[in-house]
């Protein structure tokens, strides 16, 4: 699933690189190793939510709808990846189970749920600190991301 | 994967609140609706690590071995989920393709992992706030873990 937003990074630094070209699904595909079809849906999303435009026919293609220094990591991690994926049903409990004990069982779920989702938010949070600007920045200067990266907790 | 995680915390609150009497694993599978085998593998992993001592026999069964307080609920998300199981492989790139635009190929994926590397950290530095007195007090008084996890990132 993580591919998705792998597949959507590329497809816009890719697009940007091609500026003002007009690029297929095909070309696109062929500068991955990834299938048409699941390239396709990502172009689709995208293009739904006016990362990209479309041009139709012949000659048609794709091409960047915005900077990428407009493109928030964390909203395109969030379109390709969304936070229900990330912690559900990883818990136990709720079973019923008669007996002593079974209040563990009757509350971990929530409990457990509550700790993942804020987790979750935490991680997500991290990508909103980036634009796919800095992503192009660090594939051309790799180390850019761990020079930046902001300690998420203080120890 | 992380029921991993789940079925260890969901145990170790078992175990605590049995104390100091033996708990089978058949009662601890039988508390949640987890296969015995899971269960087994998992408290193998939690006696190896000293989290629980075992007494073999026909009366054996486990305990605790340490305090709620003293079980980092990070350490243990890192024991019963490795790192390598979160980010690996979800990457494009390095696809050797042949042609303008492969410079993003060849880089993306060193440039994804650190991303995802990082965001990984952070994700488990969350957990690290935490001991397993904490899950207790969530479980017996629920909105507790809201209450007191920290904000990951000032905005």
């Amino acid at each position: 699933m993580r591919l998705d937003f792998s597949v959507a990074a590329h497809s816009l630094l890719y697009l940007e690189q091609k500026k003002p070209r007009l690029v297929s699904s095909r070309e696109l595909a062929a500068s991955m190793t990834t299938n048409p079809v699941m390239i396709r849906n990502i172009l689709s999303v995208l293009h739904k939510q006016h990362y990209i435009r479309g041009v139709v026919g012949k000659n048609g293609g794709y091409q960047l709808d915005r900077e990428l220094a407009q493109i928030n990591i964390g909203d395109l991690y969030d379109l390709t990846i969304p936070p229900t994926l990330s912690y559900a049903r990883f818990t136990t409990g709720n079973t019923g189970a008669v007996g002593e004990g079974n209040d563990i069982s009757r509350n971990i779920e929530e409990t457990l749920t509550d700790l993942f989702t804020l987790a979750d938010e935490g991680y997500r949070a991290f990508y909103h600190q980036f634009t796919m600007a800095d992503l192009k920045r660090d594939i051309e200067q790799h180390g850019y991301f761990k020079s930046i990266a902001q300690a998420p907790f203080s120890k």
